[in-house]
């Protein structure tokens, strides 16, 4: 399964109806050497054997692979093998998604504000990301995240090679402006996977905007904290993806 | 210094002038315990406390945070609060680039091969890529990678949710497949960071070609390894990054 059928909400100006759409699918991978769980990635399910090979190439471990089941490889190896190697991260994550979001209730809370934005404001907001993202537009090659007021005022935009680094340098702006997070709203320029909601949630934010597509484990995330997800924000067109009352 | 300026080779259809581009600039960023290096961070400079603050929030750490220098920052913590952190998975990479250059020069040699393909190829390859990418069509949310023979022809595509996962697939396939390298390029839905072309030098794939930007040490690892790196393929356009030579 690469893709899941989500129920959204699709604005289009005034409209609004509810529909069915498809996001991918972000879940862990278990990697285990001769039984023995040695790393955990997130990745998008299918040709596990040809990914697997790929970390190890990468880490230069030589070992056959074989699919245990859909969620587990094992490697003929052993476990010392992965001591100290930079696997997860070379993998963008390293937890699954029951993890990710059991961490999360044990560092954070729901967003209990009752925070709304109107569509109409949230439309503008990639544009407004797009003006103030200056190293963007000498490069073309960056990422960048802005915190707004609902009201759809820009309060600050950063710019990163690493679109984690992007969000994780607003978050630090947050908190040394000491910002009322429960009043503005999260805006990237890119897709939305897990690991920028759950920052968004750690600081309280309660709505996230974005130009492209949520994965899966976004989708589950914003919907368990109270997070309002809006992707494909373009024009006057929008997909809600979780709490959709947030948006009016 | 958020970008950098690099010589490229602007080809417009059969037209190849040589200029000037910038490209964004993905360097390291120590994070000091008390003095103690805890991780490294590859970053955009810029709001180097603002990102150090975000990371710790991320992982609950406490602790003033003050600039040493242009790449570290020092925290005012026990360096033990560091110790089975996920600091350096969140953060896309954890080696700074002489470290990535040297642990290279011990991993992989220069691609050796002579390999050329011409540009009229290349300019093809990106709606190629599209075509295949069956997920992407259906969700809008995965990376695509392809490797194509230097006569332009697929021979494979991977997609997933991570742009990392999708290269490391293709690798896994290549090393199952017994493909021979140097006969191959490697083609990216996205932006070309420094660990993508890693895993190209480490496979032996000799030419790299994006839709979108590469960073700057993605440009530094392409030239030392004789690579050729080819960003903004779009329609007749193409800039060439690296060892021009390879693209006819």
């Amino acid at each position: 399964m690469q893709s899941r059928e989500v129920s959204i909400e699709r604005l289009l100006g005034a409209s609004r109806t509810v529909a069915r759409d498809h996001v991918v699918v972000e879940a862990p991978l278990q990697l285990r050497a001769r039984g023995a769980p040695v790393a955990t990635v997130m990745r998008t399910p299918g040709h596990d054997l040809e990914l697997a090979r790929g970390l190890l190439h990468a880490e230069s471990i030589v070992g056959d692979v074989r699919q245990i089941d859909d969620d587990a490889v094992d490697i003929d190896v052993d476990p010392g093998a992965f001591a100290g190697r930079g696997l997860l991260s070379s993998a963008a994550c390293g937890v699954c998604g029951r993890v990710a979001i059991a961490d999360l209730e044990t560092h954070a809370k729901e967003v209990a504000a009752d925070t709304t934005m109107a569509h109409a404001v949230i439309a503008q907001l990639p544009d407004l990301l797009r003006e103030r993202q200056r190293v963007f537009a000498e490069t073309g090659g960056l990422h960048g995240a802005m915190l707004a007021t609902v009201d759809g005022a820009c309060v600050v935009v950063r710019e990163d090679v690493g679109r984690h680094n992007a969000v994780d340098k607003l978050v630090g702006h947050a908190l040394t402006a000491r910002l009322d997070p429960a009043a503005h709203a999260l805006v990237l320029s890119g897709r939305i996977g897990y690991e920028l909601v759950q920052k968004a949630i750690r600081l309280g934010v309660p709505i996230i905007a974005a130009v492209s597509a949520p994965s899966s484990l976004a989708v589950e995330l914003a919907e368990r904290f109270n997070v309002a997800l809006v992707g494909f924000v373009r024009g006057e067109r929008a997909n809600i993806y979780a709490h959709a009352w947030r948006i009016l």
